[in-house]
């Protein structure tokens, strides 16, 4: 029959590309990326893909190395006009206050709760580390993941009134797909925190929690009253996975350097370096929010308005010129920025 | 023909299985584990498999969640009379020395030198911390790398005269590509250094480095001479990945709860205790070394000769009797212990 015919030769192909070392070839797919604009950017991305997984390549590589980081805010969702994780923050602490009223008259909770936005936005790092730190203390790892989770089942952004899972971008979910479907394992190395993203990753990216690395708090083995093992979220900061952070934090976990990483920030700059550094076939990405229509605009490169959050400066755009980077403008490059449009 | 029929029905059997989320049922293969006596052990571990892969099992496990999880040291391979690393930190102090001349007169570095091995036998944990430390200092990742696997390359065991690595179990090297060929991902679980162990993970177990959660030292991202970003490791303490820190670091790693885990001694009791605790089909288990004659006797559980090392206690022993940890006994269980055997 035809179809069994088609099989076996499919499984044939299939089989011997597992002999080789090698994945599934998929440069006969018609358009792996069809929300990405033709352009520079979708072509380096395919030609990378096409050189590091034809066996007949000089930059071929094998299955097992191929591994791809992204970041995860504002590369691969919405991180305007605050973290997704800072808005589970702030919704954690009129809760928070019940239980222990006398951080009522205590700052930074004190701002939060007076509700001044224009106040909320003035807070330091200091002020956000105390109030996230405050959100984790003595709670189970398994009680973090159900109330990250039952704040995603209902909070919605105030800009498009959608869940913020919604907010990941549909080009980003096809990258992720077609680097998959070419033998990439691909892990999110995020400045956020790594067990507030693992409860959404898989679900929204199809990226395992062990394929997560994040800033870490410590956490305590322990037993709960009736005797059973928890694990018990520390008030205490383990790992910054931010700037060299995030390098260090791929060692920690991968113990590999990846052969493509996506950024979009400052924050992600030593990681892509790390990355374009490694020799053979590397390529290093770099998203511009430079769409103010169908999502956000600010830099401050090109002259796009400056941010507290992301922070794309002049002088990482240099860089990303010298060092062979392909920046990714959104406006440009992207034909569809989310799957609900 | 024959031959793409019968392709074609294991390809869809390959097919089948990926989409109901089930791995390539291995139930009907002959003998998966051949250097395993029959006995309970074996029929524990056989029966835990199918009753985690098979569709119609009430204590089915889907793919994803498939982790099982090893302790390294005593479990996977021989760790008397000395921990395999201990032995590599010990072969670097003459060379340390050398570079730095003043070490000669200081603890413990003068009692190395001097080859005593009943002095070398009594330094405790803080020195062996000391010796480990200044291995590391100042050395790149990719620097560490390459000695600990030129060391691996010459240095030999003196009782079998064979490699380090050769010294790793026959029937773990099968239980392990058991687990795999049932949808687990196998990881390492060690106390031991976690850069140490990835040097040979891949080629000893079939586990690449993502899959090995160790203890760990702090890295820093910076350039070398030429400018090129490097990391360098640091003689500073991060994480302990021992005891109730296995448990810790099982989550820092994977963010799953592991549905079988392996150790050999207290310092894997926090692990077992986890993973049983789960619910659902799990397995622990505990491997014991009774076989002084294959290759070593130790507890003191059972009348054993206590050892510094591993210290299978009869406080161990009872909680696995009570709460149904399975006791692998080397002599009793393993029909082979090693490959070269």
């Amino acid at each position: 029959m035809k179809h069994s015919t088609h099989w076996a030769r499919w499984c044939g192909l299939v089989a011997g590309a597992i002999l080789l070392g090698t994945s599934v070839p998929l440069r006969a797919q018609s358009n792996p990326l069809p929300s990405w604009n033709n352009g520079a950017a979708k072509a380096a991305i395919i030609e990378f893909v096409e050189a590091t997984t034809a066996t007949d390549s000089p930059g071929f590589v094998p299955v097992a190395e191929r591994i791809a980081t992204f970041d995860n805010d504002g590369t691969l969702w919405v991180e305007q006009p605050m973290y997704t994780q800072l808005v589970y923050i702030l919704a954690q602490v009129p809760a928070l206050v019940a239980s222990n009223p006398a951080l009522a008259g205590e700052e930074p909770f004190k701002t939060v709760l007076s509700g001044d936005r224009e106040a909320m936005g003035k807070l330091g790092t200091a002020d956000l580390l105390k109030l996230a730190m405050a959100t984790l203390e003595g709670i189970t790892v398994d009680e973090f993941r159900a109330s990250v989770a039952a704040w995603f089942a209902s909070a919605k952004d105030p800009r498009w009134k959608r869940p913020y899972t919604d907010l990941a971008y549909q080009p980003m979910l096809e990258l992720l797909r077609y680097l998959r479907a070419n033998g990439y394992k691909t892990y999110i190395v995020t400045g956020g925190g790594q067990d507030f993203v693992r409860v959404i990753s898989e679900r929204v990216y199809g990226i395992p929690p062990e394929q997560v690395m994040g800033s870490l708090g410590t956490t305590a083995y322990g037993y709960d009253a009736q005797g059973n093992p928890v694990l018990t979220k520390e008030p205490k900061l383990l790992f910054i996975d931010d700037g060299p952070g995030k390098a260090e934090g791929i060692h920690l976990m991968i113990g590999r350097r990846p052969h493509l990483a996506f950024g979009n920030s400052g924050g992600d700059r030593d990681m892509l370096e790390y990355t374009g550094a490694g020799g053979g076939a590397r390529l290093s990405l770099l998203l511009l929010h430079d769409d103010a229509k169908r999502e956000y605009a600010y830099g401050p490169a090109r002259g796009l308005p400056d941010s507290k959050i992301g922070h794309f400066t002049a002088a990482l755009d240099s860089e990303a010129a010298a060092r062979g980077w392909t920046v990714v403008s959104m406006k440009q490059d992207w034909k569809r920025i989310f799957t609900f449009e």
